[in-house]
């Protein structure tokens, strides 16, 4: 059975959702970054980059959300959760997901775990502050550029739904004001009211 | 036909490597950031994010690297450029893209763009001081979890194949020793002997 590593409201959020979304077993396991579990050898083992989610399969170990969220989309066709069989439409869909995993999730690491890129609290509080707004910016280029509407890839709900929900949910986090985004406020109005989207945050004693 | 729009050494000679692999007729667009081409309103209806690379085609626009890559590789299956038939061992190629992507790439752009995520002199040059060793690390976890030999996945020669290339070249930008991961420096050699490789270079006036 696949099994996902997970960190409770981490980008790890998309992968469960989905996982929800297409109702076919699965189990979970929690990663406990508060004590440093990533870091020890028994979760490197499973991903050496130390990071959630990571997707156990019977074939190995899958990791980076955009890779999880196709290969969920691709074994379980019948959940319809990507369109499979339109590699130009497909990739409209990675290309969304590689944007909010190259740029938006960056821009909020900057706000949470600057110390990745600097070392002095001077230069990490620098990139905290400045993080909202870049943050902001590129959810805003989202709602004007990239949101078809009703869901983020248009007529048909997507992976790219379930990870959209991780970014806007995280808004609370870093105080950007999702208000003045309306399609996206909306956008998540709407996936806290799917089941598979409240079992996932429920179990993450998220709701 | 389609059309590439890039730059020089960018991460777009990961694409402009495939296309070449690939053989099929398509058309080259240079961006001129020195002139700030990107952020003119022409380019920028083309890809509103200011960036390279992107594709043009009769559908419409792609960006980001790793969707532009699987797209070449499944709308040129003779190619061989990709595992299309087999859902995991797609997922882990793209696991890899989207680790190049969202890590590696993002680690050399706070060499050089450190202004994306902090404002001061200070706080950016402390970036571009720390991100040299931290690119480093990066491409160790590589060439000790991900290489599989003697190609990036594995027997395969695939589309991550070209976008690794595109990161152990630009160690010498960063001034990154690569004689210390052996396995990435033989694989840059091997890349440089590819025709296709050559051709892309030369057309970028690189080589």
């Amino acid at each position: 059975m696949i099994k996902l590593f997970y960190v409770p409201n981490a980008c790890s959020l998309a992968s469960h959702i989905v996982l929800e979304e297409i109702g076919a077993p699965y189990e979970l396991a929690q990663v406990d970054f508060k004590t440093g579990a990533q870091l020890k050898p028994a979760y490197l083992a499973i991903n050496p980059k130390a990071k959630v989610p990571a997707l156990a399969t019977d074939r190995g170990v899958l990791t980076e959300t955009p890779a999880i969220l196709a290969y969920l989309a691709q074994t379980h066709p019948d959940a319809k959760l990507a369109p499979l069989d339109d590699p130009f439409a497909f990739a409209k869909l990675q290309g969304f997901n590689d944007y909010i995993s190259a740029t938006v999730h960056v821009a909020y690491a900057h706000i949470f775990r600057g110390a990745r890129w600097a070392d002095s609290d001077a230069a990490i509080a620098e990139m905290a502050a400045k993080g909202p707004g870049v943050v902001a910016k590129h959810l805003e280029l989202i709602e004007a550029e990239m949101f078809a509407a009703p869901w983020a890839m248009g007529d048909d709900y997507t992976v790219a739904d379930a990870y959209l929900y991780v970014m806007t949910r995280w808004t609370a986090r870093a105080d950007i004001d999702l208000a003045a985004l309306p399609k996206l406020a909306d956008h998540k109005r709407r996936m806290e009211q799917r089941p598979a989207v409240q079992r996932a945050l429920s179990q993450e004693g998220l709701a």
